[in-house]
């Protein structure tokens, strides 16, 4: 019998493959489906390997990032995606994921479960400059898809740019150079015509 | 306009969301659909967060493992998923992998690309304990899956027991522990009938 502490690791990590089925707004690129959790994740990981370098106080602690991406998104197992733009559906969000990482986290052992969860919770806190540059990829990646997908899913939402610029302000606070890629990226989606502004969105309702 | 390390840097955030399309043999827990590449990959940072201690040699870079099994699939945007069993699609998969490599990491700022295509080979030569504990992981993912998914994709595909006992040997070189718990699954297996072993299929086939 293999011990009880692998027995705990191995429950959390096939509990958690249900990441695979929840699925975001935003489209992958090529755009003919959703984007599930876990390859969200796994996109984030990936960006904060390569940008880290671009944080105003770099260095920070990168495999604290890495884990904080990798589990940021594991309570919507129980507690569903929650469109970042939805106000109604952010209202009890707190008290869904707070339930939801008590059931996840506590299927492992208790040191492991501690730590997951409190880096989770520094990420939501957003406090630490590493949970500040996490929030912050949390936010580029899904621009980043929504611009090479030619904003289909901001056009299916109704979402319009102060509402994106809003979301993203972050990202300056804590890199000039990635505060000025979302900035370019938005002025271009404008121009493009993938992102309405809001008067364009009052003319064309109207 | 932004610098252009940040450019070349996002071509390749960019480039790397096709490893989202590509399928994997196996299936998601629950069993409707194939996994991707990038879930796949997150799935086995999970596991190096968590299992690393369980290596007999503990510690090691963990930070190191996560990268390698980050991009461990990357190359198969171009070069497609070869199944592990196929010996024929095994023959130039060598080549058609480096091209892709080639390609890929050509994208990413000099010493970028240089950091990354480095985990990668080391990844694939599986000399330094990371390597080895990666290519486990890269092993025991799947069979996590298989088990959970009552032997599917091992049906489907013809496999038999001798052939996953190969393929997870490497498991119990580099952990006791996690080599008894990959015995323990593909006993199990047997036992439920997930897995056929080479005289059961040999019977069943006469
Ligand atoms: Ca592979």
């Amino acid at each position: 019998m293999i011990i009880q502490r692998l027995q705990q690791q191995i429950a959390f990590i096939v509990e958690v493959d249900k990441i695979k089925q929840i699925y975001r707004r935003n489209y992958v690129i090529g755009g003919e489906r959703h984007e599930t959790d876990a390859e969200h994740s796994w996109h984030l990981a990936m960006m904060a390997i390569l940008l880290a370098e671009h944080v105003a106080d770099y260095p920070l602690d990168v495999l604290k990032v890495i884990k904080m991406v990798l589990i940021h998104d594991i309570v919507e197992i129980d507690a569903g995606d929650t469109y970042c733009y939805d106000q109604k559906g952010g209202l009890d969000k707190e008290v869904r994921e707070q339930a939801a990482a008590d059931r996840l986290f506590r299927l492992l052992p208790e040191d492991q479960a501690q730590e997951l969860w409190s880096l989770w919770d520094e990420f939501e806190q957003r406090v630490s400059l590493e949970a500040r540059f996490a929030n912050a990829l949390d936010r580029l990646q899904p621009l980043l898809l929504h611009y090479n997908t030619e904003g289909k899913s901001w056009q299916l939402n109704g979402i319009t740019s102060d509402q994106v610029i809003d979301r993203n302000k972050l990202t300056k606070e804590i890199s000039v150079e990635l505060g000025r890629l979302v900035e370019e990226i938005i002025e271009d989606s404008i121009r493009k015509g993938y992102l309405k502004t809001p008067q364009e969105k009052a003319l064309f309702e109207a």
